[in-house]
């Protein structure tokens, strides 16, 4: 049963239910191709995180997206 | 002061503020009782998790719930 | 690229967000300085935590919230 | 499936075999007693950490045994 | 930068190399071909756990894989 | 009690026991100067991580260190 967590950042509106169901399906087709186990038990935990508790290079990415308008 | 995080699927309108009291209580002395020591200082933390966000074996748990209807 | 996460309590209305962008800030110079790398590259993420959903000692912070009033 | 998440400091030559055992059976047995769920798919993960890399109030554990002996 | 951290089990002498390699590839671009951002920037950390310190159903996999003999 | 972790690559010999102990030290020192609480509290914790486990865009450190040389 091997754990998969995403941080990524919650923006444009936020990741789909779509997109979310695709992107747990593929994660688990990955990590079975590679270790040819875990098809049935994989976990996948997905968090969006607010742009504004989101910072790379001491800067929130809030921040520059503004700075990138 | 052991840290203890506890991720679940937050369903059924989530857990009660009384389960979480319950959980941490029960968690803490778990870890008091084995380890003999922790009484003051376990951290836990509860992380409720969307169920769009949660998947096993690749699928979500919002649709394995549509599955098991 | 080094990662820094920070899980904190969400009270008296949460952190605002220039406390944010300070703290992205402070933490990736402390970083920086110490290692002399990360300048661009350190990633901070804040988790802010419900009190209902944090404790120590066994008691969520909600309710040790209420017994120090 | 919860997920149960165990920080600690490696400590006095670690937890043992039979520890980690009891441990994982307890946190379980506290998790499905409260939500009545997880008793086959609740997962524990023990991280034992050096005391080096563990500090509280801006002091390693190392540095906080030390001045207690 | 999204952020993909596995959490896996140590068996068999573990990941190879070149299975982390791959991996890390494969986790990054299923985030990419979904969000068609992050090719860059995607961090991805692997875990590799003891089978002391990793539970299912209470009981960790240490034991589950002497019953399985 | 807020937590902070940290993630970083293990290279040249690793963090010295000095680094980490600063590293504590100021990255609590940040949170108390911006938040003023957790002076006594805040929680550090340093994972160290080997190269092979830690990517960035989809190549492990440790290729990218070998295609720096």
């Amino acid at each position: 049963m091997p754990l998969i967590n995403v941080k990524m950042t919650h923006e444009d509106g936020g990741a789909t239910k779509e997109q979310k169901e695709e992107l747990a399906k593929e994660l688990t087709n990955a990590f079975v191709k590679i270790f040819n186990r875990g098809q049935n038990s994989t976990v996948v935990i997905i968090d969006e995180v607010n742009t504004d508790n989101y910072a790379i290079g001491g800067k929130t990415i809030t921040k520059i997206r503004e700075e990138q308008k």
